[in-house]
């Protein structure tokens, strides 16, 4: 060991999960810190064997980390492969290029695809700190982005992540762009596309602000977080896959970029497009299908700006080579009866069942866009699609494939069940007027969903229905009475959730 | 204790610097983050006594952390005022409604009085994270403020911090906008004023990105860290002060954003304008005096932009109550002999003690300010300031109050001396050109400026001087072997710092 060798501190694992952002926390009185000069919150270059990462410094002025170690947290272990003992150098980091790009962006510049590949891989790479992908954001906000700026970025998502080929031409996909609760369709037509053959290989995200996403919903049937090899075996052997996004790498700037947005509050247009699209094309789709819901309390509230985003998609997917077909649907109240991980998949189950208790708007729905999705793929004949779709589920196949899925991901269990539940009901008789989803949404998460599976809400009332007073609008089930406590406070000050109204 | 108040977690301080963002680490498996579901880089609000702060957390799956504790960083223990083996109390941080109108501004809405006011109280009060200051400050680049978002900015950053009122009406005060090395002026300039008795309470940052601030270079020969009260007693006695900024909560708002510009590279003129603005209103100052150097290499780069930003400090100044007066100066070279806090200290000694050997750039300089800032400040007529000035110089009164100042301050002590230096020599005769600003700025800073404060650079060099070969350009000082192998090492692959040619 040389002389510089023995200033290099040790690595310490320090089990500290800071999402993406890696961070290095340093003694102020350790030699490396004093010979560069490091301050606090700078980024420093982290290099051990042949790998390296910038990772954010945090001077500690205490024992807390030992003399001669340098502590990480679990993202920067995990990028460096870090074995214990293993010593690491630390420099400053070099001068990331592509903020200057950012910069430009700020100031009004048009970027070009160089520029906007250039930033996604730095975003994988850990070259930025937050506060760079906040500017990034803010400045491609409010219409800011071209459409040849919205497809370089797409571009660039892609090529700054794995992807995936299958054999043959029919790869085919679907997505909603959210916002409705229950909307569960993805485990249905997963099915009933994959029963037919075709190669389907559907990865969904957790909830961000909903009360679940679909994996939050397989995640209380199946194992969801397959690895790279996984998702490939189930696929090739049952011809769809119904795995979480997170733990494959299709578009990892995506999802770095979402939890900044999330944080912030701020999204853009550009990048929900391209968020949508980079994560199919690196699945290797070739035909989409996408169903934008617009309502009142959709994300999409109104039809003009649905068809907007819907022209988009279909032109920037096409320059990409992607077909892409959107589907404008009903968003004016959850869809089926539960809303959270747990109650949305016996719906789901209910339907693949044909049971005569499942909620018939899901089935239609479902049925609806799978056979869409059949035609759109040319499978099926125009006007031929939905009524083969409705013959999947109804002989037992497309039940029989998704249990095939979910045993090849890891087995099928059921769905938990809550302990507690309260039923809300009506104070007057008349019509359902309006339903809003956005406070309904609230309200799940109120009762514990997406975290607590078993939680949310169970509607019994649709919009149209005639009830009678006294009669059961929803029940919240829970994990926690303290949370049932928590969320029937909110219905009772928040009952315009749910409006009746006499006469229709 | 109730049963509540038993899962509490203990607070404890881990010494963490984290800059004004504070962090709380709590493990997984504590009570606390179990019922609360609070998941890693969430905002949390800490509560204690009757204080409350929002804080990042930080998810721990260690023993970094033991059962019953939750760390803190420093920032987050200061503003608790903690003290050891408190409990404190954790939930879900309430929403924050001035970030709607960062997400308006981001999305193109001017904001109004009453939401810059708002914004800047949630700066200071600790409310945002570092990625809602990046979209503020984006959504502000590119000259998106309106003169009266500039003018509430303003306001808004003075309102959030504290102010100093002083007896009389002769309060003024200088500053200069920066980009220049060596360009020292101001505790000449407060020494002359002082010593003619106006009221002069100066405080200043210490370097941003430059190799020494006037807070850098006073801390070598005084304390400049003072209280609010030590401020206020030192001012009172002897007329002004050269305290550092950062220690009294002037504009404290100010000095956030510029710590989240720093990081960004990014920066707003409107900031520019409120920064400078709100410190010396929050100061107590009526009459201004701004320098603003002009050079290719110096922060305003034309005569155009910089009579711009004079227009627009002396418009809003001007709505504000306080008089601003604007010099444009020559910014084309570095003042003085030395670049770094000590060399520069000298540097300012020696003009103040009437030394032959005193650079005569900064003794003119210093005296030109002077003198317009009295003829600002109707004390003395015009045309008669500049040799008022030069006479309480050279008749020692001005050091005669810089001692005074020093001594009320915490004690007068010579600047320290570098133990390295090598000199840089001419390799051709010739007269020189340009010199380079930025490069020289550069070159003192790898030399280990300002953190070490005898490190830097001493010019020999001017723009105009004819020069011979082998005769000495400039000395590096340093204060470690290393960093002036490092230094010279820049030197010679950037030798264009200083342009030598034949002919004038």
């Amino acid at each position: 060991m040389d002389k510089t060798e023995s200033i290099l501190p040790v690595a310490l694992r320090l089990g500290i999960n800071s999402r993406h952002e890696p961070l290095i926390f340093l003694r102020s009185d350790s030699p490396v810190a004093r010979s560069e000069g490091f301050e606090s919150m700078s980024r420093v270059l982290v290099q051990v064997n042949n790998k390296s990462i910038i990772a954010t410094l945090l001077i500690v002025y205490s024992d807390l980390i030992q003399s001669g170690f340098a502590g990480l947290s679990e993202t920067a272990w995990k990028r460096l492969k870090l074995k214990k003992g293993q010593r690491i150098k630390l420099s400053h980091a070099p001068q990331v290029d592509s903020l200057a790009y950012i910069r430009a962006k700020a100031f009004g510049h048009e970027l070009n695809k160089h520029q906007l590949q250039e930033i996604m891989r730095d975003i994988v790479d850990g070259h930025y700190m937050d506060v760079h992908l906040a500017a990034f954001i803010t400045a491609c906000a409010n219409n800011n982005m071209t459409q040849n700026e919205i497809l370089y970025l797409t571009q660039g998502m892609v090529d700054a992540g794995e992807t995936l080929t299958w054999p043959g031409d029919k790869i085919v996909d679907k997505h909603c762009v959210g916002g409705l609760p229950g909307n569960r369709t993805s485990p249905i037509v997963v099915s009933i596309l994959a029963a037919k053959g075709l190669t389907i290989p559907k990865t969904s995200s957790r909830a961000i602000t909903s009360p679940a996403g679909t994996a939050d919903v397989m995640e209380t049937m199946t194992k969801v977080d397959l690895s790279f090899e996984q998702l490939k075996q189930v696929v090739q052997k049952h011809h769809g896959c119904l795995a979480w996004g997170g733990s494959v790498s299709l578009s990892p700037a995506d999802d770095i970029l979402i939890s900044v947005e999330k944080a912030l509050d701020i999204d853009f247009e550009g990048q929900l497009i391209a968020s949508i699209l980079s994560k199919k094309i690196a699945a290797g789709s070739k035909y989409v299908l996408i169903d934008i819901p617009v309502g009142p309390t959709a994300k999409l509230r109104s039809e003009e700006s649905a068809q907007a985003l819907a022209n988009q998609l279909t032109t920037v997917g096409g320059e990409m080579g992607l077909k892409v077909k959107v589907v404008l649907t009903d968003g004016s109240q959850p869809v089926g009866y539960g809303i959270g991980p747990a109650l949305e998949a016996w719906d789901v189950i209910g339907v693949l069942k044909n049971a005569s208790s499942a909620p018939a708007d899901l089935k239609e729905r479902s049925v609806l866009l799978a056979g869409v999705l059949l035609e759109h793929a040319e499978v099926e004949a125009t006007g031929e699609g939905k009524s083969e779709a409705l013959r999947v589920i109804e002989s037992g196949e497309a039940w029989k494939t998704f249990m095939q899925i979910c045993e090849a991901q890891g087995g099928f269990k059921h769905p938990p069940v809550a302990c507690c539940k309260m039923d809300v009901h009506a104070e007057r008789s008349g019509y359902i007027r309006r339903i809003n989803n956005r406070l309904l949404s609230r309200l799940a998460k109120l009762a514990g969903a997406p975290a607590d599976h078993a939680s949310g809400v169970y509607m019994e009332a649709k919009v149209g229905h005639y009830i009678t007073e006294g009669s059961t609008l929803l029940t919240i089930h829970s994990e926690a009475p303290g949370e049932l406590e928590y969320a029937l406070d909110f219905y009772n000050t928040h009952k315009e959730m749910i409006i009746i109204e006499e006469g229709l």
